[in-house]
């Protein structure tokens, strides 16, 4: 196993060190690093509250601040964080205007959000992100994976918790989201995680894992390494067929890096796409391209689709100002 | 090979033509991809152009845009750009102000910027970056190597640039800010250059090279895997005897990841490299974090440390719009 780490045991808490130092602007370290908080509350917004287990970064950690999320609880890597890890940043982050927790559909984030949102003792909602067309039930989860397009409900909900939306708008919204946004991803190479020591997965040389989870999870099939055009036209497609889109639908395209996935790459994929899409007169409103969805270092790409109206659109527009994501201050 | 391409032939072309189309807001790519060049020129400022063998992305075509460069000119991957690209690119560009070729110090690029400089015919300098402090002279270049410091060459000349600083003055700045920037590197894996088809280089499943250079030039020595400690020991050492760094400096810290290496570990290397500079008393005043200045899918990192004035600083805060850096706007 060949990473850039002192000890395993204290590899999270020296990662979100640094990431507390590095974006000191932004964010600020909760106890023990049970969370990552917004550095500057906003009284009187409804706090979003997300997280997951590590590994995914910038997911979810990268992605708080101003725009976006409130709190984000790292969980070990690829395990759930804890209730308690979830209540302690409700508790620092909450107003008076509630919380909206949004969590990844696997079976350990569910049933400690689950635990968190009885337990908090203000007025609360969750959104579930269940985008990933692949497989239904996995590994780790019953019905669809929560992947890339998390990130999406996380900007568009985040912008309009900033404007002040209240509480149950929010929760319709960031479902209507999910609904509209659909994910596929592909394997070239297996990750690592640091407490096994040794590849989640084998692969061939000449294989790819069709369909894959963020965790390394079995997808559709394992079959030959093809071309690009070839896995654009699987990824897209199995996305269109979930979406169901009509000519003319204006989309967002997220075309998401793994992890050790060069940017090279990635937009060869954009280009890719784009002639899927093209073929279905889907027009590319919005593009988002680059590793922030990952599955530590594994090599391969997913492609998220994300059928937005104008005013999800101006929302996902809105400025923001996280680690991973800024633009419009 | 494992890779998200169709042909390694037109590899570069098409993920141009992606990256033209997912940043077309920004960017507008010049005729047979010789040149990406900002969408909208500025009349009367000085024409900024870069440019380096492709394979490094987001350097340089991630960096063109408000508030950094005008053009980059893509040369094939790990290969110099020619002059007849550059010569394109500054006729595309150049309003009257002159052109500032920004080059990394590579035998190639070199050779070539310099008759591109011959060959136009408009008042033109050269900034010659060579930031690498692990070794003198190497596969591709007499004296030191142009890596990952080159973007903060390129946003700070860019910023003054913008405000409409002349040529002469760029061209100090520039030779300025590249004597306050060192960096050194560490690969924990090779790259694959897809015209070659196998690892540039071999490397033991418990070594690394300390000191790589960006196309998987040999570094100072071969070693057993260490921990990050005592990598970030190794490098942020050779860097601060380099620039002499007295107490109280303060600097802009980047750590770079050169593509297959996780936010988790850059954001780790962020940490111990916190440590030894805070044992010098040498004040981290501004961070940047990624995978900005890669090596395909290369694990490892690279430290850079610059040591900027407050006027170099508000040049690094000046607001920059591009498809890798953005902020203030």
């Amino acid at each position: 196993m060949k990473k850039l780490i002192n000890d395993v045991e204290t590899m999270l808490s020296e990662s979100l060190d640094g990431f507390a130092a590095a974006h000191a602007d932004i964010v600020a370290l909760g106890e023990a690093g049970q969370f990552v908080r917004r550095r500057t509350p906003k009284p009187g917004k409804v706090a979003l509250i997300s997280g997951g287990g590590s590994g995914h970064e910038p997911l979810h950690t990268g992605f708080v601040g101003h725009g976006m999320l409130d709190a984000a609880c790292p969980g070990q890597i690829f395990t759930s964080p804890t209730p308690d890890q979830m209540l302690a940043a409700a508790q620092s982050v909450e107003t008076g205007a509630g919380v909206l927790f949004i969590v990844k559909n696997y079976s350990g984030d569910m049933m400690n959000f689950q635990m968190a949102a009885e337990m908090v003792d203000c007025d609360n909602e969750t959104v579930v992100v269940n985008d990933d067309v692949a497989v239904e039930n996995s590994t780790y989860t019953t019905g669809r994976r929560g992947v890339a397009g998390t990130l999406i409900v996380e900007k568009i909900l985040g912008a309009a918790a900033e404007r002040g939306d209240p509480l149950r708008k929010l929760k319709q919204l960031g479902d209507a989201v999910n609904k509209a946004t659909a994910s596929m991803g592909v394997a070239l190479t297996s990750c690592t995680v640091p407490a096994a020591g040794k590849p989640t997965f084998q692969i061939g040389g000449d294989e790819m894992e069709m369909g894959v989870g963020i965790h390394g999870e079995p997808g559709r099939r394992r079959i030959k390494l093809a071309g690009a055009d070839d896995i654009a036209h699987e990824l897209t497609g199995a996305i269109l067929k979930d979406l169901s889109l009509k000519a003319g639908q204006q989309v967002l395209l997220l075309v998401n890096g793994f992890g050790g996935t060069p940017m090279l790459e990635l937009y060869l994929m954009v280009n890719a796409v784009h002639k899927v899409l093209a073929g279905h007169q889907v027009k590319v409103a919005r593009h988002l391209t680059g590793s922030y969805v990952t599955s530590l270092e594994m090599a391969g790409c997913s492609v998220t689709v994300s059928a937005l109206d104008d005013a999800q659109l101006a929302l996902w527009d809105a400025p923001v100002h996280t680690a991973a994501l800024r633009w419009g201050m």
